[in-house]
């Protein structure tokens, strides 16, 4: 794809070569994101931040890439209901918010809405969550911290092997990771859920499809013991009818470090969306991993930051200019990466 | 009137050459509102940017003019409850947030409010809406936009022919208008209303007495006929007792494709203060005229950012310094303007 | 201590030589602070403002601060309800959250939560609140004013006569403030209390045991008239059970101007933590002390905003970096300072 003044709505709208663009210039952003450089490649940009749903880690994360490019931020949280209830259209909304900023990143509560707002944009809108439709970059940051975690090992993206645990019905972040997915070569995928909490049938179907081995298991102990990454997810408790029906399935499959031990490959690669459910009736992820080298989950929200950067690069026509405008950075980093 | 230094409280506080003088400024920071040059006259500047009623377009189109200037802005949004709560006084409001800015933009429910808070501050005030009495940089973008879409015509202020129509009884924005109306020659005024929402009988005696022409109708068709803008409202159906008595008037005066163009003539300029009501029971600017480009409707909001960074260069007394802080633009911007 | 990188939590991890480091530091602030001169020291560094707590004025001075020193600032106001609510510990906020900014500011409203962020995070955290707890900027920017308004007098904070007056029992400024003092050489203490509001017993305690000479009093006009501060207090009515109880003491200690006049020593400096209550049923420090050149008050926010930048140099250790990335203002700051 052309990404200088696209939209970043959808994983759909990718090909595999789009992937490994924003992979590679992710990549160059390590040296910005983690402090040892300095760029204004973007100074006197302007990002409009339109978070028209509460998001605190995607909001700042979206943000902080931004300023991390040298780049303004202006930003709008919770519901815009004044105009709306006033009655303007989304149309409207879009064509004035859109002459207030260079790019925006938005999230919004209902399916569509933030395509429905890119096209009647002037500028380059990139979602941050419709509702259970979409949220790209997430998706991105995953896949990205898997190529990362794995570089080093001689192991890629192509043929890997992965567990996905959890509530996979719900989690909008398997869906868009195994759509992803499906653009690579020979990948082995166990699928890990209560049988009430499966993984969708056409998502499946896609998997398989796309050459893939799928496997659909309802024990985790045996289905981690020869994968790469195991993706534990959160039982999403808010999509229940009732917390009795999540508290059914919560706490159902849990990994620590006994487990992980005992069944695991060595250096097996543990991933989370997060947030994680901490509290002793779930413990997905026991906090007694924390001090394992291979849990990756804050690696991941680090890895959002750079795809995040990524894709303001892309969609803004600066990445060949990101370097020229850099320098050291001068104050006490230490400790941080 | 001397503007380095001072608030920008009242459309009643200028006379023609400053409005003149505002506009010109406003021309001349084009090239960096609609992005082909970057300045950093104000780079260090802080706007403390104090939204003490909610509002996303007008906050969000103060602080991008200034980061369009260069400057930070810190933002506080919502009512200011607990220190109020507490007892402070509006001074001591204003001495302690004055110390944390070098420039204020603020909005307030209460009528007079930002004056009172404006006497105490030690930083120029630019009132951004205090309840139903003023917004200034409303009513001069709106009348920068009349300027600036007539100007390839050999028209101009002086002379202009303009219908208002719909709530003229509450709309704080058309009252403004008018009185920014005064300070020019010779202009016609067609006052379209419900009997009951007519413009208020002091401003329609402002407008004559200045030499201007005024008509009063309820019909919109012969209204429009023969003039330069019409200058479109929605129906303010939160000032009514009840939604059924503001149903009494939505959509009594729809403008649309049909009726324009066998009524107006070519190139008669549509405007709306925003947002416009597009439901299907008021629609008082249809969608249908959206591929119509004399709705200047969005040129209006665009506007706006050109007449704020010009009120910021003023009050700071920079304009002279804003061209030799600036460079090119380096990154994506076709198709914005 | 060692500043860098260090996390700035609680009065007690001061020795005396801190404080002096931090107040000289505050000094080398004032050209940038009173806008006669714009630094880029921190040009690219990012502040994460966390406030789980609302709070207008010491989020806004601690956003000023780091732009002051060129920085951004990435913000979060109200409860970070949503991942707290899906089960997410402490611990992980702060490793998402540190991975997103160069330092934070964090207020919380649970003692011990800002501490507990702190072990946590990758980044230096500086407590901006946490409960009843402690606020440790608030008590260096009261002694940093003590000191600077007696500076000229031949006077410092050795030897230091001052009277706290108020509620005494509830007032987080004043304890920790009085913590603070022990490091500190021969100050005398009057506390004016109403019985049941007396200072905790602990608290006077430390200061007898560094030395200092406590009075105690429920009489302001004698207590008043030899000393060098006058520091008044709120009664913090949101701390009693009922607004009836509160009432029993609002409105007990008032100073005014012919109050001030007939019993303090000419130039007795008047202190307040802010907000004062001006309503007439308080009115703790009169309005009729505006004109006073010894109310401190403002200069005292003022001075918060000079701690902080300090703060902020320390724990980043850029502090000998400041001047050399500095040049002068170019707009209109008069009258400010």
């Amino acid at each position: 794809m052309q990404f200088a003044g696209s939209h970043i709505l959808s994983v759909s709208q990718f090909e595999r070569p789009d992937v490994q663009r924003i992979f590679a210039v992710a990549d160059r952003m390590q040296p910005y994101a983690h402090r040892q450089r300095v760029t204004k490649v973007l100074d006197g940009a302007i990002l409009g931040s339109m978070f028209f749903e509460p998001s605190t880690r995607t909001r700042v994360s979206f943000g902080s890439a931004f300023n991390l490019l040298g780049g303004e931020v202006r930003e709008t949280t919770g519901i815009e209901n004044s105009a709306i209830a006033k009655g303007e259209s989304l149309y409207d909304t879009a064509r004035v918010l859109s002459g207030y900023s260079d790019v925006i990143a938005m999230r919004h509560p209902a399916a569509g809405s933030v395509a429905e707002f890119a096209a009647a944009s002037r500028v380059p809108v990139i979602n941050g969550g419709d509702g259970a439709n979409e949220h790209p970059s997430q998706a991105l940051l995953d896949l990205y911290t898997i190529k990362s975690e794995l570089a080093g090992r001689g192991r890629g993206i192509d043929r890997l092997r992965i567990a996905m645990v959890g509530d996979l019905r719900h989690g909008r972040t398997v869906h868009s990771l195994c759509k992803l997915m499906c653009l690579f070569d020979d990948i082995q995928v166990v699928l890990v859920s209560p049988q009430e909490l499966r993984m969708p049938g056409e998502i499946v179907e896609q998997l398989r499809q796309s050459g893939h081995k799928v496997l659909e298991s309802d024990v985790l102990e045996a289905s981690i013991a020869h994968v790469d990454i195991v993706y534990s997810t959160r039982i999403q408790e808010e999509r229940f009818s009732s917390q009795q029906e999540a508290d059914l399935y919560r706490g159902r499959f849990r990994l620590n470090q006994s487990i992980y031990t005992e069944h695991c490959e060595p250096n097996t690669v543990i991933m989370h969306p997060l947030p994680r459910d901490s509290r002793d009736t779930a413990r997905e992820l026991d906090d007694d991993l924390n001090d394992n080298p291979n849990l990756a989950i804050f690696r991941q929200t680090d890895n959002g930051v750079l795809v995040r950067m990524a894709l303001f690069a892309l969609v803004l026509d600066v990445v060949d200019l990101v370097d020229s405008c850099a320098r050291d950075v001068n104050w006490y980093t230490a400790g941080r990466f």
